[in-house]
């Protein structure tokens, strides 16, 4: 049996995406549609505590395509708080103009396949990377991803060096968009259907084709990479919800 | 011809999943709401019943994600059981306000790759697992299996000898989590579309993910483990049915 | 090119399953689904006619799980006969409140990969096979199946003797069965998206699950068989169709 | 590269396949019946106007099981008419009580593996096939396949001679059912999710399943066939559409 | 590690693909439907005004068979304007009246394989390919595509040379439908399910099977191509929109 990777987990996330019910949100007066903006606007307000208490994060994306109309990405310390704020969201006058296409339950990770000479919950930049604050970049890029097991391209009967070494090739990819692209990597192994959940946050969208089509020829995904669907986003400030929802 | 695994089963497992269609739900006066959420408490009194005379036995969580958001597991002697409980969950006002989006039908399964030098309808504790009480873990996870038949990697053409020894390296992972996860396998074959459900039972949500992604570098799972989707959720409580159900 | 392997049919066949839309049937009045049953019951009584009068043969079950709540199986000498029973029941009140989930067109087969040393029309044993009157057994076992075609695991490249002496070994692991388990096999190639139905029937739901186990490890199904979905359901005998779509 | 098969073009092709709304459409008083029967009706005598002129032809047949509940196959000499037909159905009332459930876009094509000694335009037997007015034998048969490109089993990447040998052989099967079976082929690379679709006409269902069956022991099929959904049905002549849409 | 190829990007794209509620569209009053059309014209004159200002472009085409009943195609300097199009489209009357059936986000996107001896932003040729104006041909295909990561077929393991040259091979076909094809391709890796978008457009249907069919036997493609849906139309010219919405 090749060697598990040792993982650090953070804070429970869920990302949860949403296509607009148009044609029975026009039907509403415009009066109920204040009332369901001005409900939605007061469930981000809790939660915009929750995170200047440093207690969980949020983000909100519109989503490019039919996949989609708007995402929300939760994080949250325990799956109860997850699945509370899916059912507050759920009862919201909003949610009953919404539709669900596609969620995603995981959990914010770290892997060290690199060397480990200290203990990384002492580290703050490491604590940083778990419990994140979501940042309010102009737009997202998630898709969930699995190892490949198929016939002579199976990571899991890898040897943990070679792992380790693709992983590290990989990393510094990575690292030269440091500063174009934040990732964030949930593990979802358990959770939900692929193993991993990667969301991207970039001020540039085109970088996130960059990113990951330069990937793309590196081994580890070449090879061992299976990847779902792709969504694509923009930042939805909480003061362009009304002109969003906005019908004349 | 590879020897067949021999089998012990006990109960019938059925795996209900359904979506709450809130907006249906929310229609209804306070009084219906009360009505159906009492004659779904009722519905529980009974199998608590049945679940107290060792007749069978049933599980209530809430699911994480859109895909469902709450799981009944109901454990019978018999198919037919299994069947009029189904039937008569569907014919209750509660069950006009949900949506069923997964179910797996299965039952309770031991699987003597290890050595038989005994009968094992003689033990206690087999015949425990084989007709076991549903725990009340906080958390619960369940996914379909198949083993492999691709190519080089076809779990049924191994000798057994081959599969005993992959069975027990696998089978000492799942016990280093022994007190820290519940497992009961059910087996599917002839009965849905994977051979086996694993439903996993533990107080912390992360320990599904840490055995999962340990045993998915062992062999058994590396080469030969093809998985269905991932469900995972809460404990539902009789006694927050009624608060996950209310409406202001 | 390889031999093909020679086939015998019978009856048209029609794998017909359906769901309840509990919801709807709940609404009509009393009066109005006694009305539905007593004319689903005439329609049954006509078939019956025409079983006993050996123009085809039926069978009616419950299915277990969200697959559907009950499952028609016809069969007729041809696929007029099915199709016009298939308008004949959706024209039924009890119709408007099923929601079509799965079918499934073939025929009745036998294939001689045994020795062919007689006229197979002459005997009486497989003119019963080709035109079966379908047994009243507790349950009830369906799925498609495919033969493989992929790689080196390709059953349609095999020479026929290969073939013959593969289906020999399996005809045997079934011969173990006799008197448990009855299956019917139907041929689909050109008339539904896989190769073969195959329909068991058995007073002990287990023997399933025991039967197609065991078969998984024979060379023929560890190598070349594909399947589709299970469907698994206890016996709908009319007196108890009442009893089912009680409402109280 | 290898070299590719030159093909001649007839008529555009559209295969319509929709299944009947039976509890809208009998909410419809007889009268209103009638009115989109004989408005259905008036459309199929403007096509059979069209086929008596040798501008295209059309066949309607309905479909077993739930796949759809009948069929529409209509030939024009370009797409903008099979758009307009498309859109002129859409507007009847008949369509109003039919979901669609299935369409396929091709062209009717001639490939020319074999020895082209001649101007293939120039042969009134050729045009006859490129131009076929559809017969109205009793069944139908559709399906859509590829050839496949897959590890060693590349069809895309065979020498010309080598594919020209196998669609010999292939259409030496073919020919032994000359008589009993009408095919038509119709190419729909770039126009469709598969590469061709294949009707196969016949008074004589079983021969579908004789053909295709025998075909796949054929090595084109065997190792180079990839098939979709298969669709069979009875023709629904004019004077019995009344009959299949009539309710009680 | 391969080395990634060199892209260059123009305008965001998104395909949006519409069915028409044809039913519920023929339920509105003459009045209702030409004031939903005409607002939709609205629409089209602005997208109008800014082609001509050559801050991007638009293209309008029906989709033959059920896959959609039209399809648009925009172009915009921004992933928020694209965003912005498709919600102002949402919040239409006639958007009441379509069913979202598919959409792709992609990116104008112009490849180097071929040699680069000079700066490509400095080419009015290359500025025009990546902020082309769409051109009004009567046809329109549209299909996403991926390079295989498959067992030895697999494009991103290969070395830049193998790739420049099969990349040449395929362009020089491409080459020989100068005049009659003309082909956008947009990258999608990041953005959405497949890799790459092609849209080809032709005054002659027939070209887009040609070119696609040929293509396939071309390495690049027989080995390394993995297709998706294939959609093909015709163009809906704005004066020909109120007669396809036109009902009697």
């Amino acid at each position: 049996m090749s060697e598990a990777a040792k993982t650090l987990e953070g804070w429970y996330s869920l990302h949860d995406f949403r296509a607009i019910d148009w044609t029975s949100w026009k039907m509403l007066s415009s009066d109920e549609r204040q009332a369901a903006i001005h409900e939605f606007l007061s469930l981000l307000d809790k939660w915009n505590t929750t995170q200047s208490e440093k207690k969980g994060s949020h983000a909100l994306y519109t989503v490019v395509g039919q996949k989609a109309d708007f995402m929300l990405m939760i994080l949250r310390p325990t799956l109860e708080e997850i699945n509370e704020i899916e059912n507050e969201f759920n009862k919201t006058k909003l949610a009953e103009y919404t539709v669900p296409t596609f969620s995603y339950v995981s959990i914010v990770e770290l892997s060290n396949y690199l060397p480990s000479d200290q203990d990384p919950y002492q580290s703050p930049e490491i604590l940083a990377r778990l419990y994140p604050i979501l940042p309010k970049s102009k737009h997202v890029c998630f898709y969930p991803m699995d190892k490949r097991r198929q016939g002579n391209d199976n990571w899991y009967m890898l040897p943990m060096e070679d792992r380790r070494n693709m992983m590290r090739s990989h990393g510094m990819i990575g690292r030269q968009y440091a500063g174009k692209v934040k990732q964030i990597i949930t593990g979802s192994v358990g959770f939900d259907d692929y193993e991993w959940g990667v969301t991207l946050f970039s001020d540039d969208a085109l970088q996130f084709k960059k990113l990951v089509y330069e990937m793309r020829f590196d081994e580890v995904s070449a090879r061992y990479g299976e990847f779902g669907s792709f969504f694509v986003g923009n930042l939805l400030e909480e003061d362009r919800i009304a002109q969003l929802l906005h019908i004349n």
